[in-house]
């Protein structure tokens, strides 16, 4: 069966051309006919924007798919009779001009009155009473709703390994989204270095000034020690998204895709294609809220005690999981299975081998952009499927879980993330989901669910207060 | 005589009192009496905010000159009669509540097309064009108009070494002038370490974000090491403040001061009394700019080549300045000069030791927040005096220059602050008073003076493009 092409629909590869187009009041439709008929590109405004030399001179925004059909229009556009491209903005680039960002003041200076508050001599009051108590930096600095986002531009997106200045406008995108859901403020900051104790020692440097440090697309296994390091060294939360955030949204699926098939979580059986950073912290949280029977696949295959090319992580996989020692192929591990959760790459497992699967199979495929499994092939034979695509139903989408998390963190002045507050953030999310609108194309709520970042602040400041973590005794949003 | 007490007078020592006030129409002058005339306070606001067990409830705000006197009247009105003390704040402590800066969205996502252009799947392009080339990071993310105001919190203010922590609210301070003054985009960064290598480390590591590194209240002699190195190794501007922005304003003031009294800066005797950090760097700027004869003082009396305890910079200085080898005192080497320069500490000369100047002295005495001599006692014998306070005539004040610096560099991409760029920001500075406004008490203008950020701006983006050092072809704001 053709491929699905797993096109960046949408706005996103969205062009707009300015046309001077003569030859009468059939041109408009010629070229509306190129675009939308010959490309099949979906077209949008056709404003007028004035008129020249006889011509009318149109906006128009149209949809190409892909970057390549975009300029194969543009192209088309221009060998047009009768047609001249006046210029071609792409939208994307548009919205990133000058960066996403700003940095202001909360209030304007509108006098010498206000200036002698905000800077000397008054500030110097304020100064002294933090050097006498820290704590106060919490209430009278920006650390007490400012987090920053820290990458080392090792492994961004799916583009890899493109460094500290090129993957700053996906840092600035999630403080974006940070702000809209949740009025998190955050500091994108990329660092130019890739080494482990280097970026530790700056983060502990920078450390002071934010009320927590959420780690993002730093390559395995450096990021599990720039981690850890960090959880040890320092005393405000330290959370790297692509693992722990994936896994709070990932177990909030499986806890309702467990409900739409009558299920209990430890009773699943779940096969883990792709132990990485991300694979890993799902199969670990998952275990922590009760899945007890994982078996985990790497690139060598099944991961288990008798294997000597394994990581650290992957070893402590082996002894904790895949209690029989599992050998044998992922096609024979998916027999009997209740669960199958990828995060490795399309293809590792066929349509055909889910039907070996347990009744009701359970199917995250979240490989991206293309799931491991097409959701068309794999619907014969699933229950329950999810993947990382809006384009399908399902998505499990990191920023359902993010921006409630650092709320949370900020509102109790958490020390540190626990998987207790992970647990109930995934339950939260769940939650949001009623017990009669449960459904097995509905197990997840939407990104643009305005519910669901303060469910998870509440649910992880409810988590914090329990085992101690907050510093913070009142809870307030 | 009696000695100036050097109050922060005004409203950053400003309370705002919650009073429930029995016991008649009498008693709220009784109330306004003893905060202004038993305690000298200035009264301000006395609002009404209800009634309460018949009493009237006000809010009165005051100003009580210093926290200590403050203190004084809250604990006198709770002694009063009939008056009871609800609460007390302090504006200043109000102004800081959460900190002094927002970063937020600078458009908002309205719905899933907004998303797919800021975030995935979107972003990808623009960071794949960043990737491809480096130079777009400066239009396509904040780095555009974003710099990072780094301090290590070793010589805050006239607080000294307090800290990463405690350091934040001035620095949250500059970056709000930064933005009101100039529209630059300022992150302060305070390092929790005060090892140079390491403060280096961490600037290089970040630097990538930013346009500019603004150096702050770091201690010298590290300051010079830390600016120097990151200026050789970085391709974007490094700054530091107390330094150059300092030097700057002094600049443009002995600029005016000796049109003012009829003399060439390249005539002009001056002798500095403290060639710390910020002396230093005014010494050398009135050199780049044509004055040649400089004595310079530290705490070891004139600096000349026989002195065998002497700093780097200050060894400098002997081998460029104090040609003679003076070695006498303070007083002895004023008997001629033009002009005092003090970055130094009040009593280090005393009036009377201005009387053997030369004809019409000019004199900057900059030690905060007391000036090493009183203008009222320096009156009699000089013809222009500068200080560092807003309470006198010609206030010599950095944030006349490091706002409109550092928009200056951002508009053109300057690669690096040169003496040149200096030079056209101070003469920028002092020509924004026109000859015939020109006068003793008026030879810089105010703080609030709003062409001064643009005008400086203009002057640096003009000298970078002279000295090859903007890679920005256009000038625009």
């Amino acid at each position: 069966m053709a491929k699905k092409s797993f096109e960046s629909a949408g706005a996103s590869n969205s062009l707009t051309v300015r046309l001077k187009i003569g030859g009468g009041p059939g041109a408009i439709g010629k070229v509306a006919t190129l675009i939308g008929t010959t490309f099949k590109a979906d077209v949008g405004a056709m404003d007028i924007i004035g008129f020249e030399d006889g011509c009318t001179v149109r906006d128009i925004t149209f949809s190409a798919g892909t970057v390549e059909r975009g300029e194969e229009i543009v192209e088309a556009l221009r060998k047009m009779e009768n047609v001249e491209v006046v210029n071609v903005s792409d939208r994307t680039f548009l919205a990133h001009l000058g960066g996403k960002l700003v940095v202001r003041p909360r209030n304007p200076i509108r006098n010498r009155d206000d200036l002698s508050m905000v800077y000397t001599p008054g500030v110097a009051r304020v100064c002294l009473a933090i050097h006498k108590d820290p704590s106060k930096a919490y209430s009278l600095t920006m650390k007490k709703s400012t987090i920053a986002i820290i990458s080392d531009g090792s492994r961004v997106l799916g583009l890899g390994n493109i460094g500290a200045a090129a993957a700053m406008p996906v840092m600035e995108g999630k403080a974006v989204i940070y702000y809209e859901a949740a009025q998190v403020q955050a500091v994108p900051i990329c660092l130019d270095t890739q080494d482990t104790d280097e970026i530790v020692r700056v983060v502990k440097a920078i450390a002071p000034n934010y009320g927590g440090i959420h780690l993002e697309d730093i390559a395995s296994p450096r990021c599990w020690e720039v981690e850890q390091r960090l959880i040890n060294e320092l005393d405000i939360p330290v959370f790297h998204d692509d693992q722990h955030g994936t896994a709070v949204v990932v177990l909030a699926g499986a806890i309702n895709a467990a409900r739409v098939v009558g299920k209990q979580l430890r009773n699943l059986k779940v096969v883990a294609s792709g132990v990485g950073a991300a694979g890993m912290a799902c199969v670990k949280l998952l275990m922590a809220a009760g899945v007890r029977n994982v078996i985990g696949f790497n690139r060598g295959g099944a991961v288990h005690k008798g294997r000597t090319d394994l990581n650290e992580q992957e070893r402590w996989l082996a002894e904790h999981s895949n209690r029989k020692g599992f050998k044998g192929t992922l096609a024979e591990a998916l027999k009997g299975a209740d669960m199958f959760l990828g995060l490795s790459v399309p293809g590792v497992i066929k349509a055909e081998d889910l039907k070996a699967m347990n009744r009701d199979p359970i199917v995250f495929a979240l490989s991206n952009p293309e799931p491991e499994v097409l959701p068309e092939d794999a619907a014969p034979y699933v229950a329950v499927m999810a993947t990382g695509s809006s384009e399908y139903p399902n998505q499990v989408n990191n920023s359902l879980a993010f921006p409630g998390i650092f709320r949370g963190l900020l509102n109790c002045r958490a020390r540190k993330v626990t998987d207790e507050m992970k647990i109930e953030a995934a339950r939260a999310i769940a939650a949001l989901i009623p017990r009669d609108k449960l459904h097995a194309d509905c197990i997840l709520p939407g990104q643009f669910n305005e519910k669901v970042h303060q469910a998870v602040a509440e649910a992880v400041c409810r988590a914090a207060h329990e085992c101690g973590e907050a510093r913070r005794a009142k809870r307030t949003r």
